[in-house]
């Protein structure tokens, strides 16, 4: 019998601790038989995202908790290899929530189908997925930037940030990047189009937004949060906008608290966290759009790509300590 | 010549500390004479508001600094005792920002005349005024609690958040007062018709706000800050909204800091700061609303009145103290 290989969750890791490589198990079974009603996916591309740390623990989140022993969560991206299911065949190109596995079974309910001759299959994990709908969700829906406002986004290189700073682009926004390294930064503004980008590992970051932002900041795209908030935060214009998405700063790691308060109060700022899940409503005329711009080359990005699945974990880690440069992928075909 | 009294600012607090006594100085002036176009109003009201410690410094605040060696700035309520303005006759009862003085000129562009028939003058400059207004907008536009919501509002037996509560109340929802000591934890309880009020001086407020909304909380009516803020961020539920007011607990202070900003991530939180006096749209109906209520006895307030415009600076050190009761007041008449 042919056999596939899954990582399931062993072990949670301590709170505010990373995780480690005991909290994974690499497992081998058999490949399974669809059902009357089932879809088998060959899974090629496997989605690394941060949200996954938040699943890994116990502790109160916006999702229920990883179970032990069961497969680890993910985007996966495939090829359907045998069908049950009217609306699937065999050689379809599919995306969906497969986890952490080489072949999955779906009963096509978030499974769909994507076009795969002018976007790319791993993109629909990454600008043209869930990291394009994050960003495009963000901005346009609590950000509203206007044409000549100033738009600031952490992680800038990532798959949702390279996507925000290229869609306020196109809003006629000034955009600024802050990420991490000199290669990253300058990919964000030679490659991206980003008008500056500020490397918080060698800069002074209040001091360099002062300069990359002289009229301040309208909007603030949230990825990573610590120092990084507090710095963007004193630099805000009145009637700023805080799309707040990700804290990867402090997912291993004791909170960072918000310094002054009363920056909201002063700057009659408005601050807004989000999970894009819950915005379905978004993701038809954001996908649509994204993957126009994939498709006609107006829209970059770039991937990180780990080979193999025993390598998650450590691509995994890596992404969680920014060492990714663009979507964090794993390659399973 | 008649005279009159006012109070200057004669100089700046220290930053993060509180006003003194000479901070303010007391003057004496002729009574003028009003130009064409212009009014004379004996001022029978003054409003103390926390606001004004804000425009004694000279830091960044959301409105001009108040100038040296000029009349205090605040909102009065008085009466017209001479007049070359043709909207305004002598006897007219009037309110306007004519500042800390007994008497003062107008060319009429910020004084509105009030009908006293069925609200007392007083109320015109508390829950028929800038307070009531201040909690209609938060409520209204950033809370916009549902029916069977938990509301709950920090300084809750003050101008603002006695209406707070008394609105989300009307609204069905659950409304929870966070107050200072037992007097006006009953009073608003038993004369106010909220809930539920804790008070934080002598209890612990993440557990009693658990006891008292044991379904969460969905909205925070926010004019203290300090770590009563983060006692209620804690408690929030998903989606909560958070009017953010005043923090009036560090305008003499330190700020103290938002300890978890992954609670408005997890919970997808929106938190937003404003100021009253930018949404000028919501002025006629909110004070029709609230002028109705408070005219049939539908909405309740208290007043502290302080005797004497000398008495001023010390009433004002109260109220950032937290010693009134009510609606801080100065009665000139």
């Amino acid at each position: 019998m042919p056999t596939y290989r899954r990582i399931v969750l062993a072990s949670r890791p301590a709170p505010e601790q990373p995780p480690r490589h005991d909290n994974f198990r690499l497992e081998t079974l058999e490949v399974p038989t669809p059902s009357n009603g089932q879809v088998l996916v060959r899974n090629l591309w496997l989605s690394l995202d941060p949200y996954m740390r938040g699943r890994m623990g116990e502790g109160p989140s916006y999702a229920a908790p990883q179970a032990l022993n069961e497969t680890m969560v993910g985007g996966t991206a495939g090829e359907v290899v045998a069908s049950k299911h009217p609306g699937f065949a065999v050689g379809d190109q599919v995306v969906g929530q497969l986890g952490w596995q080489e072949y999955g079974l779906s009963d096509g309910s978030r499974l769909s189908k994507v076009d795969t001759r002018h976007v790319p299959l791993s993109a629909y994990l990454g600008a043209v997925g869930m990291p394009g709908v994050t960003a495009w969700h963000g901005l346009r829906r609590i950000i509203e930037p206007k044409d000549g406002e100033t738009v600031v986004v952490s992680a800038a290189s990532g798959a949702v940030g390279s996507v925000v700073g290229q869609l306020a682009k196109q809003s006629g926004c000034r955009a600024i990047g802050i990420a991490g390294g000199r290669d990253k930064c300058r990919y964000v503004v030679e490659d991206l189009g980003f008008d500056a980008c500020i490397d918080y590992k060698a800069q002074d970051v209040v001091k360099a937004l002062q300069e990359a932002a002289p009229k301040g900041v309208d909007g603030y795209f949230e990825n990573v949060g610590g120092e990084i908030l507090n710095a963007v935060l004193g630099q805000m214009n009145a009637f700023g906008r805080i799309a707040l998405c990700g804290l990867i700063a402090s997912y291993n790691s004791q909170p960072v608290p918000i310094r002054n308060p009363s920056w909201f109060l002063v700057r009659r700022l408005k601050l807004q966290g989000f999970i894009v899940s819950e915005h379905m409503e978004d993701w038809p005329p954001a996908l649509k759009e994204l993957g126009t711009l994939v498709a006609t080359g107006k829209l970059k990005y770039r991937e990180s790509v780990a080979d193999g699945l025993d390598a998650a974990p450590e691509a995994f880690f890596g992404l969680l300590a920014g060492r990714n440069f663009g979507k964090q992928l794993v390659k399973l075909g």
